[in-house]
């Protein structure tokens, strides 16, 4: 069963356990002495969760933003900013009009069922529930208000969007890049997420476990974000005729360690608002759970990277060890509640081995990833869908390894598409010149820096 | 009724069924039945609400520091972050000493009451409940606790003063700025605030309605930002004598930047905490309304920019959409209960497209407003208060446009009095030359940025 | 009795009450008329203030960061990113391989008692609750889950380790560093709290209180701070042959107020958060007081550093009234419940005229503490300690005074036994050579701006 559906059956059945009980005292002093929840207050506690939870995954686009406006070249931090900002916006519309109900159709599939599978949700606008609304017209008592559960996913949605920004700066146009966005956060990512967390056919028909999102969100950003960096190629003078890298280094360290540690915090809200529900004891110490085991993932993948590139390189990496601490985090998205403190600590940390050396691979296969987005999200978010067999005997080897293809072969096709799509059209990536004098100067107008750094040449 | 009144007469209701509770086996069953929620359950609740609403609130004074350092020039950004500090400081003492009760006098007012309309609150300290307070100590159990509503509203007050605070920007002393934060905040924000909020005669007597603050927060720092920037007068060299404009850009796009995400995240706690109530499910689901509706009015605002800016310009103006964004927010406050996903988005976009063009026009009335405050909280703030009518049925075209004139006429006579008498007494401007040198260097002895940039030279 | 101990006892006793409810109805109804808060509901109320004080403690490593980012110059910022990241990572693995329950043994002291006084405790790892555990299965039913105690307690634990990282910027070598953070982190820090907050011999012999550890945690990291400047040494050319001191300004004065408020944010949970319940009607109230006077004393700090450096030096020092808001916070943190807001107030200010007063004390000592921390976390950790005894009529001047001088000189003689063996060993400072190249060149090999500022020279 998908994730909401499944919450909505457990909190559900408590929800009637609450409501069957008879007129009758014995049972009411029974129900208080067992601690019997009562359904307001699952109510209101799942959606002070959802809230809270979303506040945090909303704060994630700044982390986003500060983290690629640090690792970007000062000649493109406007640019980049303009991104950041634009692409929550339109996926906050996008999500509304089209996102929600195709990826959560409550059953109402355009194609499927689910029984047979669900494959395309339903096309509706997201209408919250009335003002005010009493407990018997709430549209799941038992579970949250639909208003917290929108802005919650909203925030997975938008997530999904900001790891491509990162990959794709310093070359791409403004406008092609936040068309892309449209359609990601309007239609691809809400249609693969409808198979598992809609309840559609990877849910029902392949048990695929991913709490949280290490494929569901983290692999598609880093499949969009591949398949952009692959067709709109490198930046100017990156990769040399030789064979030889050239570094391009980011313009701002604090702002990329702000924008980690902005990722970090946020992160308690996006695995930990995936519990979905916090009104009951058993429900409350597993968003504790969830919360220990992020924090030391992300742990493990920074003391990872760090003591990886000391020994490879002589010299700590800061962009590595921050990458590190976002490869521990995506990496115990799949399965942050199973594990216990050492082995989230252990699967965050193998994220940010793969970090330290994939990092290099991609710049060998002429890949041009300006943020390590491609790494962090996708190949950390891959291992972190595998690392869920270790923990939780519910998984299963086809179960996670089948939906892991399917979900990536449907992102670069759709990406691809796309992609080719805007290139055909209306261009995706801007003139030599512009990439030389740099896009904010070039399609923003604004620089970053006016007065000191590249800003003053 | 004012906010505060209201929620305590509907919570009040709810405890006092609690309490009447009589004691009798079946009337219990059927309380838990009924979902009925205990009194301690509403007030730890609430009380949770105005905690979190609050540090929210508290962290708005972060964005407007980073907003503002991010837009005026590097000479100037350790004024802008002394500026900000201080006067956040000042609100919280000054509000304790005098704002709190003057604006939330509970029927004590000096001037006027309940029944024939309040004009001047109480004059008393604020005063907390007792350590450990009982239920039938608490001083409104119905409610919330004292303590956090304390807390909770100081922050709106400290907002206001921050408003003030970008507009006057680069050529302001120091000391001047913060005694006019000290009168802003003890006396002139509470005053007004409590006609509305604290059950004043603009409630009562004119049905007002202003859920958080378009008009009662955001309008009165434009006023009383608009006044001062009158009367200072605009920075040296900024309109040249045959009327054309001299841009003098931000020092840095991604603090800007990050300013605005601050803004937009401690949003949530602005309106999301402005429904005063969490304990049941309607108050549940309406705060996910305020979260959803205060979203994607931001994102309305932010798109509405980047577009027109785009159009207009032939390049997207990150700073426009930095403001498109928070006059969208600003747009939504006075009524983010009532619109729906859609409505709420365009009430946004509309507050995107004032800023857009009200930016040019204050340069036109030569009117030196360094950071765009004045379209983005005053313009789009009437806006927003007008924009009530649209989707609340309880508003009246009287019952918003005479508050908003005598709110905007009682700021702009108090701020001009005090602008006055503190320009006729320790003078409100720095000399020529220490406007040209920077305020760091003139008034506060440290260089925001001593190793590069203007700093340097 | 320790602050955990204490809480449980408490709410043990209000779940004793809703347990042994008979199972008559009358008692049921008198349990709802009178406003008993049942178990689950304690137990979720506080579980959800850990997670939230967790996750606004956690922002704190970020505050510290960018705090140090900004007072050091560009050439080093990119090794304080490094060390601050580094430090938070160990210290979230060393807390659960050795801290926790050495901290909190639960009375399995490995030396003394609870009875005769506890002085070292258990050696175990941490073991948070099964998934979903049940009400009867939970570790302490009238407390909160293991898991949110373990996430908000091991905040504080990186906290103290973060102190120290900023003293001893500019001139320390990372791997002896991160070392001494291990040390720090597993077991001085743990070891000291366990006696006062583990239910040890400064809690039960002393009565010592320290609400939310201005002893315990500042003190702490205050004192190691300063045992290693005194190792380290001061930064070549940082005081002259002559007695004169020569100013090394911060690189970003954004940076360092950006961290400032993000301090002050994450101290909310800090002393909110040590409330250690929020399940009832007194517990509410008492976190919203905390947060108030929190606020408050920050607001104190920060005016009493404004007005006092304006006197002094005829400018404000914008470093100064940073560090006179933190140092207010340091001062409420042993006692932010009991004082009144002007008490709080005055107490926070006293901390701002410390911070004012001690830094240039000891540059004249030739101790050189980059950042400030040992005036606002050890001098003003001392004042906020004995302040207890102005508010707090349980406070006795020997139960504040000798816990002081017990723990610290514990942490002198501890620390300095480590930074001596690092400095015998691999050595605690780069070379001059180094030093003067910058540690970001030296041994990271990212600099934090390469385009602009000394990172170009």
């Amino acid at each position: 069963m998908s994730k909401r559906y499944l919450q909505v059956g457990m909190a559900a059945s408590a929800a009637l356990l609450a409501l069957s009980a008879p007129a009758l005292a014995q049972d009411a002093t029974e129900a208080m002495a067992s601690s019997e929840v009562p359904e307001y207050s699952v109510f209101v506690f799942n959606t002070t969760l959802f809230l809270i939870g979303g506040f945090l995954v909303m704060w994630m686009a700044a982390g986003f933003s500060m983290l690629e406006a640090g690792l970007v070249r000062s000649k493109n931090v406007s640019m980049q900013c303009t991104k950041n900002i634009g692409l929550f916006s339109i996926a906050a519309v996008a999500y509304y009009l089209i996102g929600y109900n195709l990826m959560y159709p409550l059953g109402s599939w355009s194609i499927g069922t689910d029984e047979t599978g669900g494959y395309l949700g339903a096309f509706a606008l997201a209408a919250l529930e009335a003002v005010g609304v009493s407990a018997d017209a709430a549209d799941d008592i038992g579970y949250a208000s639909t208003g917290s559960d929108f802005f919650f996913q909203l925030m997975f949605c938008a997530t999904t969007a900001s790891i491509v920004s990162g990959t794709l700066a310093e070359r791409i146009k403004l406008w092609p890049f936040l068309i892309f966005v449209l359609i990601l956060t309007a239609l691809i990512y809400p249609i693969q997420a409808s198979w598992k967390w809609g309840g559609g056919f990877l849910d029902s028909q392949f048990g695929f476990l991913d709490f949280a999102g290490s494929t569901v969100v983290h692999s598609v950003g880093g499949w969009a974000a591949l398949t952009g960096a692959i067709i709109l190629g490198a930046r100017k003078g990156k990769f040399g005729a030789g064979g030889e890298i050239h570094p391009m280094p980011g313009s701002s360290m604090p702002l990329a360690t702000l924008g980690t540690f902005i990722l970090w915090l946020g992160w308690f809200g996006f695995n930990g608002g995936s519990q979905l529900a916090l009104g009951s004891v058993g429900d409350a110490a597993d968003v504790s759970r969830i919360f220990s085991n992020t924090n030391t993932a992300a742990a493990g993948g920074a003391i990872a990277a760090l003591i990886l590139t000391q020994i490879l390189y002589k010299k700590v990496d800061l962009t590595m060890v921050l990458n590190g601490a976002l490869a521990g985090l995506v990496s115990i998205t799949a399965e942050p509640l199973t594990p216990g403190l050492g082995a989230a600590t252990l699967i965050g940390a193998v994220g940010g081995v793969i970090v330290v050396i994939t990092v290099p691979l991609l710049d060998k296969l002429k890949i041009d990833d300006v943020v390590g987005a491609i790494p962090v999200h996708l190949f950390a978010g891959i291992w972190g869908t595998l690392a869920v067999l270790l923990t939780n005997s519910d998984a299963t080897l086809v179960g996670q390894v089948v939906p892991i293809i399917i979900v990536g072969a449907f992102v670069v096709v759709t990406s691809a598409v796309v992609w080719f799509i805007l290139k055909a059209t209306m261009g995706i990536r801007v003139s030599e010149e512009d990439e030389m004098l740099g896009l904010d100067k070039a399609e923003i107008g604004v620089e970053a820096y006016p007065e000191f750094g590249a800003g003053k040449a």
